[in-house]
């Protein structure tokens, strides 16, 4: 008896094959694709904090199989700080790397296009006048943040703009940057 | 003769003097406190890749003083990665949590409020059926963020509200969330 197992396709490292599973098993079950990420921050003193990533809710259920991520969060001297960590906005650009590559990649291996490398460098604008409540009119967010990606693939100039629209498209964190998102804050009295 | 050096008013681990004086040095000069933070991201293979933070620009000249520090980013299993990092939205997250926490310690140092201990959890919610492309109807961002954060120190819960909302209004990554962005993304074509 010939006992075969269907070989899993893999295009730029990702699944295609449990990609297009988790689609149709979406499909049927919509609540599947309900996810809720976390993180939890112990000030340390100063401008120093560390951030803790570890549990989510995903797939209909509590997942706490992860180790505990720590993350150190500081400033510069120039900003009062003692270079302990990279500073909250530089770690949303590391976010906005991190989901606009997994974007490309993971939309692109779902159309079959093979990739080489991605490289991307980000860039983001900050007047601090905002943050020091010196001027009202200095806005306290990012004023703007720009992306280059490098990308090597047998494909055209046109198509690999066509995969860094997709990744715009797609991208969370992207979608969360450029978008107005509420952010409930409040005190725990407990 | 008798030479007397000002010791600087620490509050909450904050140099306070030095935060007064930053200050005014930036109402006689403001181009001081234009500030550009930076990251890079290298594709490592399906959903795992990594970012670089080193060098900024701010307080008019480049800083590149900072040892690299690398961040791996990644999915877990269930959504086809292998857990070597955090992954995108959870990043995000982590910036958001330093952010509000040292806009939060800062202002409460400025107003000469000390704070004991400072802690806070975040939680946000994804349908990854946008990420997927499943629904146009679906967010492909954060559709809420939660944020509850605990302060020990010997103040009023009035007076611990007022810290919460004056974190949010002079922290850059909440604002950034909160508010649209421009986020303007190219194809490097060197």
């Amino acid at each position: 008896m010939n006992t075969t197992t269907q070989e899993p396709t893999i295009v730029n490292g990702v699944n295609v094959t449990q990609l297009l599973t988790t689609i149709e098993l979406i499909k049927g079950q919509p609540a599947i694709a309900q996810f809720k990420f976390r993180a939890t921050n112990q000030w340390q003193g100063g401008t120093h904090n560390r951030a803790t990533v570890k549990d989510f809710y995903g797939a209909l259920q509590e997942d706490d199989s992860r180790a505990a991520m720590l993350f150190d969060i500081d400033e510069p001297p120039v900003l009062l700080g003692n270079n302990r960590g990279a500073n909250p906005v530089e770690y949303l650009l590391v976010g906005l790397s991190g989901c606009l590559t997994t974007a490309l990649i993971a939309h692109a291996a779902a159309r079959g296009i093979a990739l080489r490398a991605v490289e991307s460098r980000f860039e983001g604008d900050l007047d601090v006048q905002g943050f020091l409540g010196l001027r009202e009119d200095v806005p306290v967010a990012y004023q703007e943040i720009r992306v280059k990606f490098k990308i090597d693939a047998d494909i055209s100039d046109e198509a690999k703009e066509e995969l860094i629209a997709m990744a715009q498209k797609y991208s969370p964190v992207f979608n969360t940057v450029t978008r107005p998102v509420p952010v409930k804050v409040g005190l725990d009295r407990s």
